[in-house]
């Protein structure tokens, strides 16, 4: 894949990280797994431990401060 | 300022993280405050707490995965 895909939870963390990723990275899918739960599965196969993270073109995961972890998010 | 700057003290977290960070991002000054300690100072004092991470041209702060506390680089 060619874009990026980050993922939050809608948090004051992941927003704030939005914010700077949207303005820093091109091509990123924004996901908001506490709205599109279906997608928890998915972030989870990534490789993502906590949200907000970055999923970049090749794979890797980059978890970006910290807002909640994906137990907190799945309740 | 217009650039990012990227902290990083050499350990492997970092130097993935950089990797993907320098395909990523425009203008990102790197810099090894493992090797370029004098440089410590201005990390804390732009509120990194651990690295690697990431200054944005806003000055916020975006930690990455975890590679080490600044008080491990401080040894």
């Amino acid at each position: 894949m060619s874009k990026s895909i980050f993922y939050h939870a809608g948090c004051p963390v992941c927003v704030s990280a939005e914010h700077d990723i949207l303005n820093l990275v091109k091509d990123v899918e924004v996901v908001n797994i506490g709205e599109d739960r279906f997608r928890i599965a998915e972030a989870q196969k990534a490789g993502i431990q906590s949200v907000p993270a970055l999923v970049t073109p090749n794979g890797n995961v980059l978890h970006i401060n910290f807002g909640a972890s994906m137990a907190d998010v799945i309740g």
